[in-house]
Formats: C-alpha cells, structure tokens, sequence
C-alpha cells in the first residue's frame, strides 16, 4: 500500500466516521419526542392492552424519559433497543427489548403486575410493547364539515373511528333523533350516535374535553312519550293511570323563537314550552371491551339525558381508550327533568363541537361546566348512590381546584349545592351535582 | 168552676202554648248551622277520635244535613236527639241518640265501621259522639303578635296550642334556630318550633293554607356544619376524608344586602353567598297519636328543609286534627339542595304569616306554591320512593285543578318537570317536584 493511498483510505475513513457519528447522533436526537406506549400481556386485545404517554429523550445511545407513571432509561444501539421501568420508588417494574423500524419501536419483554391478586411475592409477566411516535399537530386547529354516512348504535371501543381530529379542531355535522327518523344512512339500535371521532393524543386517564359550540334543531317536529315511567311515579299512580293510546305526542318546534308546541288536545289546547335545545346523548367508548346499548348510560357518558348539555356547555370525559372515540345523538328540543315519559320531545339537530384534551386529570366520571355552574354527573344502579357519586366527584374536583381542605368544601356545599336528578328511567341513573360559578367567584 | 175562670185558664192555656211554640220554633231556627262532629269509639283517645264537618238545618222538630260524607236526618224533641247517617248509597251507617245541653249535643249511638279487616258481615261499633258549634268567625280578619312563651320540640296533636286563630288571620312572631340559641324561654329537643296555634275550622280531610308574608332573620350570624353526612357522599370519600374538628363555621348576616360571609379560613378567606331566608320546619300535628322528634319530617311536614319555603311562598297541608295545630321553626339563612351537611345557615327570624281553611282537599303530603313554581313534596324512607311520591301528588293536584287526563299530565311533566332533592340527612327523605307557572299560563 503506498503513502497515498493509506491516506485516501485514512481520509475516506475518517469522513465516513465522522458522517457515521453525526448520523447516529441526528437519528437519536429526532427519536426524542412524544409517543404512545402500549403493553399487553399474553391475553389482552387491543381493548385492554394499556395505553400510556410516554416521553423519550436520547443522547448518544442513551435514552431516558417516562413510559406514564414509570421512570424510563435505556440505550439503542445498532437498531437493538433495551429499555427499563422503573416505579416511583426506583425499583425495577419492567425490562423490554426490541428493535427500532421506521420510528416506531417494538419488542417483547417482562412487567412487574401493577397490584398482586393474591398472596405471595409477585411475578413479572411477558409483555409485548410498541412505542408509536404520537402524530403532530396541524400548525392550526381545523374546522371539520363531517356529514356522517352511518351511526352507531353500541358504545364500544370496536367501533371504528370515522374521522381523526385534533384538540383544537371543530367539527360540524348532524345527529339524528333517538329512532333514527329522519335517517338517510344506516344505523344500528336506539339512541343512534354521530362518530366516533378520533382524538389524536388522548390517552386513558387524560380528560377530553367537548365544547358545544352551537346545537340547533334541524327539523320542524319532535315527538314525546305520554306515559310516565314506573320508576317516576308511584305503583297506586301507575295502576290507576288510564292513558289514551292515541294520544299525539307531537311537538312543532320554532328554534327561531325557541319554542315547542304540542299538538292540541282536550286539556292542553295550546301548551307551549320554551325549546333547551340539549343533547341526550355524548360519549366517549366505555372502558376495556364493554359494550352497552345507545340508551345505556355510565362513566364514560352516553344517554346522561342532562338539560343542560345545551349550546354552551362544556363536558369533561375521562378517556379510557386512545383517541377517546368521541360520539353523540339523540337531541330534545327540551326534557323535564329525569326524563318521566322516558323520552324528550326527540327530534336531530345540527350540531357544533371543538375538542380539547388534558393530559392525565381523569375524574371517575362525566363532569361539565355551563357559563353558570360547575357540575359532576353521577351514573349509578340507584339515585342514592349517584347522589353520592356526583357529590364526591364534585367535591374532589372543586377540592383541588381551589385548593379547599374537606371542611371547607362541606362547608361551601352545604350553602350552595344543587342537585338536579337527571336521568331516572333508562338503565342507570344520573344524578348532577353542581355549584354556581358566583359563590366561587372571590376564590382561588 | 166559673165561666170567667174557665175563659181565663183558656186563655192562659193559648198564651203559654203559643209561647212554647214559638220558643221550641225559635230554638230549633238557631240550632242550624256548622258544627264539628266528633265519633268515638270505645277504644278512641282524643287523638284518634273522628272528626267531621257536620252542617244542621233544622225545621220544627226535624233535623237535617250532613255529617262529613253521611247524610244526617233526625228530629229534636223535649230536648232529646235522635240522628240516623246514611251512606252514599242511601243505607243506614249510624244511629246516635242524646240530649242537647247549652248547644252542644252529645250522646252515644252505633256505626257501621267504614271498612271490614277480615270476612263476615260487618258489625255496627258502639260511640260516643258530640256535636259542638263552630265557633263564629269575627266580622274581619285579625292580627295577632304572638311573643312566645314557650317552644316545643315534638310534633304531636297531644302539644297544647298557645293561640287560637280563625282563617284570615296574620300571626307575627318568632323562631329560635335549631339549636335552640338566643332563647329566652323553654323549649324541648332540636328543632324547637313555635306554636302550635289553633285554626278553628280546620278539621281532618280539610286543607290548612298558610302563606308566609314576612321571614327575616333577627340575629347577626349563623352557624352551619363542616362535615359530610353519610347519604351525600360516597363512603370511600366520607372514610378518607380529614376534617378539621375547630373549624369556624360561623357566617356573618347582612339582611339589609341580602348576603352571608363566612367566618374566613386559609382556603375560604372572604366566601359570601346569598341569604335565601327560609323556614326549615313548618308542620301540621301528625295523624293519631304519631310523635316525631322536632328533626323528623312526614306528611305533615315537620322538618321539610326546603329552600323555597321563603316569604312570598305558601304552603298546603293536609289536616289531620281539629285546628291543625300549625308550628314552625329551624330558620336557615340559605341551604344547598339536600342538607348535605346537616345543617344550614341555622339563625332565628322574625316571622309573619296569614292562614286560611280550604275544607276538603286535604292530599297525601304537603304542597307549596311559588311565584314560579307549583310544588308536591315527597317525604319517605328513600329518595327513590320520595321521587315518585312527589311526582304522583303533583299530578294528581294538576290533573285535578287543570282538567287533564293522565296522558296530558305524563306529556306535561315529561317536558317540564323539576326536582329538587330538599332533604337527604334527616331520618327521612324529601324531594320537591314542581312545574312552572309559566307552561301553564294558558291553561284552564
């Protein structure tokens, strides 16, 4: 080999090192960044498996950041990834290994189980993960004209998104009434909803939060139930009740001067009632692989039948699967209060959203806010426990809002909380609880 | 005998028989009118003794009428009565026989029992029975400032009233607060009301109206709870919850701006909410001999706690003993829905109310009206039973007074119903259903 040539060779080395280094070195620091983290044992579907935020900085072949609660460190090197867990007392929760293709990392390895069943030391199990980097941001929040081309009658996390937005984005679109009247696209069961939407970057145990920005009735009619539920009145009401079984329950709806008119009978010759234009229906999918019908109700929302989850109102999910699956339907032009003849004055409407979302701030159930009150919905088997569930959360919340200890939050309660008993005759109950935004006014 | 002799003990023969007959003609002329009638059987206390309206007409000897819903037919003579009561259906119910003595009749007879407990014909029951003027209104309505003398902490008809008042007259007079503070009198348990005053002609079956024209607080402060009761909270929330035993629940009253303060604390330093003066207990005498502490609520009221019973609202109770007996108590200078502490504001007042006697009408529980609202109250041993006793009461009232059927009151109430849950903490519960005005503006 001659002087020259080991020269070149040195040279060409030395460059192709140095191109070798920088690259290495610019493909860690992009892989820096935010991603989805999933873990799912040897039995979980994409329903169970856990969905995490996970945040991944790297330097040189180190990395390190958070996989949700854990602490995450580990290295990539040759495209070989090893990453560990570790719980907020430092001890090791899990080791993965695997590999990095094309930005998205996966493997297998061991996790420590979050609780023991039973008695004895506790096994790490096997684990297969993926770290999906979490899509980006429009530059700007965008608006959505969503004319839906089916509905979906069953809250579940099966159910395939139609449309994937961003917390900034608005969607316009439309609901149909509770019998899916009015239909011009397929639907299955009662209580058909528009979606599911797909928000990008919510995760279980984030917050999604709804704003209704406009809901306004799209029909002239609405039809009402003439029959009161068993649960609304007593067994002696019940079996002395003589109800007409023609009887028109038929409401003309004029949103311009927000009123409802029933058709005409005997007694009621001209009832007119002012329109509270409210969805009965909104929901995130339900946790894990349960399923329930449109007119079911629970945690993640659904048929809460709530008058006033109306223009300008603004609801608070807690997210139990990625993307939330946001849906919606079964608009009343107006509702009593616990939905007595198990129905609103039922009619669709033309309706507005923007949504938004909140790392982690999970509550146990719905909450809202309207420009009046806060307020905390209780889904339960019995109006006594949704009293208490509505209460708690409402207390938890204002608790840590406003930096109030447990006698001081009793203490503003017993003066100015409201009940409104919301839902009584569809399978569960809802009850809000709620308090006025002007007794909260001086704090904070 | 002489002729002249014979001619003047003619004459004062025809003197003294017309004299007779005018005065047994005269005195029957004034025994028509309204009485109360009283039946009691062997076993009967006064407490449990039937009341009713009895109206009397009288021509000659013959005695005619009404006795509550019998028909009365009878005769007067020599100063012995004989009375026969007929059922609607024209049978023969009751047969009394007695004397009259100073215009009050009594006696003893025989009565068919209204209803049969086992098999068998029915047998007629042996009472007593007593027939006793109504006691004539004055020529206008009367008012009466009553400063208390004593207070009394068990509903009960055994209570001694401390007035006698006729319908249309006002009371003004006092409250102590629940605990009994600021009192300069005796009185017994919690809950101390005033009273009771005696409505005369108010008789079981009937309606006692009583609207509430003044209520002010009288005293400078209010003291509340700082702790959850069990029924408003879940029992994790109630277990983990760290309640300070020195908390100030001390509120500083403005009755002229209509605002409450609270003594501040770290986390409350300047909380102000508006007073809603109201009487938490205002109540009838129970039926029979029922007792209740001053705390407890039922049909006849009692501890109601509802924020709209405030001046301005009037109130509706079903009478379940001569004069109603009629207290009130357990001021609260504002209230959340539901009692969840288990107080309220608990202050003293100045109060000023007008009665009036509806006869008939009496419903299952109490009713209230508003400047807004019509309201049924549902007290019961669970909010779910509460709920449907309040939504039936109400129904019935308005199909009643508004000429509805049971389908247009169902599709009424389906559309504008409200609940308010009152009292969840008390030995029993109270929900409120009421409707608006408003949506009945143009009805009847």
């Amino acid at each position: 080999m001659s002087g020259r040539t080991s020269l070149r060779i040195f040279l060409l080395l030395m460059v192709l090192g140095v191109w070798l280094g920088f690259a290495a070195c610019a493909g860690a620091q992009t892989l820096g960044g935010d991603y989805v983290g999933e873990l799912a044992g040897p039995f979980d579907t994409p329903a169970t498996a856990q969905f995490s935020h996970v945040q991944l900085k790297a330097e040189g072949d180190a990395l390190s950041g958070s996989w949700g609660a854990y602490a995450l460190s580990g290295s990539l090197a040759g495209g070989r990834v090893t990453l560990t867990l570790r719980d907020a007392e430092g001890k090791t929760a899990g080791t993965l290994n695997g590999t990095l293709t094309d930005r998205t990392f996966s493997g297998t390895g061991t996790l420590m189980p979050a609780r023991r069943a039973g008695g004895g030391a506790p096994t790490a199990g096997e684990v297969k993960w993926t770290l999906n980097r979490l899509p980006a941001a429009p530059a700007a929040p965008r608006t959505w004209n969503y004319e839906p081309t089916s509905f979906y009658g069953y809250y579940s996390a099966t159910e395939p998104p139609v449309l994937h937005i961003f917390p900034g984005d608005t969607v316009n679109t439309r609901t149909l009434d509770a019998a899916g009247r009015d239909a011009r696209v397929r639907h299955t069961g009662g209580d058909a909803n528009v979606g599911p939407f797909y928000v990008e970057g919510a995760l279980p145990g984030d917050t999604l939060v709804v704003k209704i920005v406009k809901l306004r009735t799209n029909k002239p009619t609405a039809r009402q139930g003439s029959r009161f539920n068993q649960h609304a009145v007593t067994q002696a009401y019940a079996v002395a009740a003589k109800y007409d079984a023609n009887f028109n329950g038929e409401w003309t709806l004029d949103p311009d001067h927000n009123l409802a008119t029933l058709h005409a009978s005997d007694g009621l010759p001209h009832l007119t009632v002012p329109m509270k234009t409210m969805l009965g229906c909104v929901s995130v999918a339900p946790p894990g692989e349960e399923q329930y019908r449109g007119t079911d109700l629970g945690p993640f929302g659904g048929n809460l039948d709530y008058n006033y989850v109306v223009q300008g109102t603004t609801l608070y999910f807690p997210v139990f699967h990625p993307g939330a699956l946001l849906g919606m339907g079964d608009v009343h032009a107006a509702m009593g209060d616990g939905e007595v003849v198990g129905t609103g004055l039922e009619t669709s409407a033309d309706v507005s959203f923007t949504v938004d979302v909140v790392r982690g701030g999970a509550t146990s159930q719905v909450r809202a806010e309207t420009p009046d009150y806060l307020i905390a919905f209780g889904v339960s088997g019995s109006v006594p426990e949704s009293i208490q569930l509505a209460t708690a959360q409402l207390a938890e919340w204002i608790k840590k809002d406003y930096k109030l200890n447990d006698s001081e939050v009793a203490i503003l309660f017993g003066a100015a909380l409201q009940y409104d008993v919301t839902e009584l005759v569809d399978p569960r109950f809802n009850v809000a609880a709620k308090v006025p935004r002007s007794v909260l006014a001086g704090m904070k």
